[in-house]
């Protein structure tokens, strides 16, 4: 696609000294995803590897569960009502630029389902990308999970998954290496996935981290490798309800986090059996949930 | 509430030493905004301020404007439908706890309009948390926020905004001071308010950063203080479009960040006069646009 970066001029500060030079910035885009011709859902997202992001999205609704479920995606031509004309990439602010209406803004895309599988109830009325954690209360929240997961959270054909805290702990650095877009922008959030004897799956970056957990998903469903039995995902930064969310709907049974969970992606952890890893930096780490798939050296103190 | 933070168990290790123990958490919990009595949207949030979260989410959205358009905000009871009995910060997977159906759970929140003040077409149809920056492209984003600004960006009746990079450099840190809860949980997004000569206005931390900031646009409009003419938005993490959005729609005419923004940020920032300020750390910085709100000791150099 060649819109991962783009350049903008930036005016530099260090130290009191000033120049002004061109910075590479990561490229932000909204994309619309269309479930058999229907709008679902708008996320701003990183361009690049887009029918992935929207197989994974899928995933996480529970929409899409298995590869022969996934008819087809396609791109749309951008002709759409009231939306102007415009150029991919353009500079802000310049009027009337831009291809004639219809181009295609590689900005939406339309997920077909194979013929038979149903079409669920999820539509703009109920906009599943917010409501996707919907309810009242965190206790709403997991059952909401639970009731859509369509796969177990199983450690795979080689047995329980016996994680060496060492292994754990090579991955982030692992991860940042995997992050090329990073170096050039700083803006990017990223995630990977790891086999339990830590090779490296995939790795996707993106402005959003869950977008980055989407592309990873969508495509292992794309390549039908779900559920991901036996792997770990690492996510740089936090570990929200979302993010533990998809890693339970794509039948991944570790999740590891260079920083803090919330209370809620603790709770889904424990409540699902997910393994949940936080605060993943160097020899240290935290472990929130899901303790038997951890190799502990010395059995942990009941409470 | 109470519910900012939350105690779980968890198994750390260092070096190969395992312990159990408690640990702090940050809070996560759905909110659902009602619009009159009518679903809006759910966003996931850390509990407390959510009076101004709603709010200021409304006033992101184009909504509210203007005080005198909030006619008040009351939590409904939290008796909705097909919703579990729950108990509010309940541990996880107990099933059949809580209080009887029908108890507030404080999660759920009802804006009501000022009597004559018009119900604008942001109903579930058109969900506008994601929407907000709806449209195919970066430019129809652009145009969507342009279109439904309610303030200018205004720098206040004390004259044009020249800020020192030296008080820009002072921010940082100090919306860490501010973050009170942070050092407990490291799970915490943060954004302060600031006014022209560095006086610290509000900060609120949140698990989503563009909650934080919400909850300091709707404290502000509950306090008759919109437009934030003359004020600076600290942010911590990255600069997106979303929080760019919620700047200009508060009348907000400086947005810095610690880290970097994305393309469609700087677009937005550009097209509007946002003054954005990038990777905010020590005695750098960079400026991506409305730089002549910064006192540059050295005149830029055209490109």
């Amino acid at each position: 696609m060649g819109r991962v970066t783009e350049r903008r001029r930036v005016i530099r500060i260090r130290d009191g000294a000033v120049s002004a030079r061109p910075d590479t910035l990561v490229a932000e885009e909204p994309l619309e995803i269309r479930l058999n011709g229907k709008p679902l859902a708008i996320t701003m997202r990183t361009p690049g590897d887009d029918f992935a992001l929207a197989a994974g999205f899928l995933v996480s609704e529970g929409v899409l569960g298995r590869t022969d479920e996934l008819a087809n995606i396609v791109y749309c031509a951008g002709a759409t009502k009231e939306v102007p004309v415009v150029t991919v990439g353009a500079p802000p602010a310049v009027a009337g630029a831009g291809a004639g209406a219809g181009a295609n803004t590689y900005n939406v895309v339309d997920v077909r389902l194979a013929p038979g599988v149903p079409v669920p109830d999820v539509t703009l009325e109920r906009n599943v990308y917010t409501t996707s954690s919907c309810g009242l209360c965190g206790k709403a929240s997991l059952d909401a999970v639970r009731t859509t997961a369509r796969h177990p959270l199983s450690d795979g054909p080689e047995g329980p998954m016996r994680l060496e805290p060492a292994l754990l702990s090579s991955l982030p650095d692992r991860l940042r290496e995997a992050q090329r877009v990073f170096d050039r922008t700083g803006g990017l959030h990223a995630a990977a996935l790891f086999s339990a004897d830590g090779e490296l799956l995939d790795a996707r970056e993106d402005v959003g981290r869950h977008n980055a957990v989407d592309k990873i998903v969508g495509r292992a469903l794309q390549q039908g490798l779900l559920p991901l039995s036996g792997t770990v995902l690492m996510v740089s930064g936090r570990a929200s309800f979302e993010l533990a969310q998809k890693a339970v709907m794509a039948g991944i049974p570790v999740l590891a986090a260079v920083s803090a969970p919330s209370s809620l992606a603790v709770d889904l952890a424990a409540e699902t059996g997910l393994t949940l890893v936080g605060f993943l930096r160097g020899a240290s780490m935290n472990v929130y949930a899901g303790e038997q798939r951890i190799a502990l050296r010395e059995p942990a103190a009941n409470d």
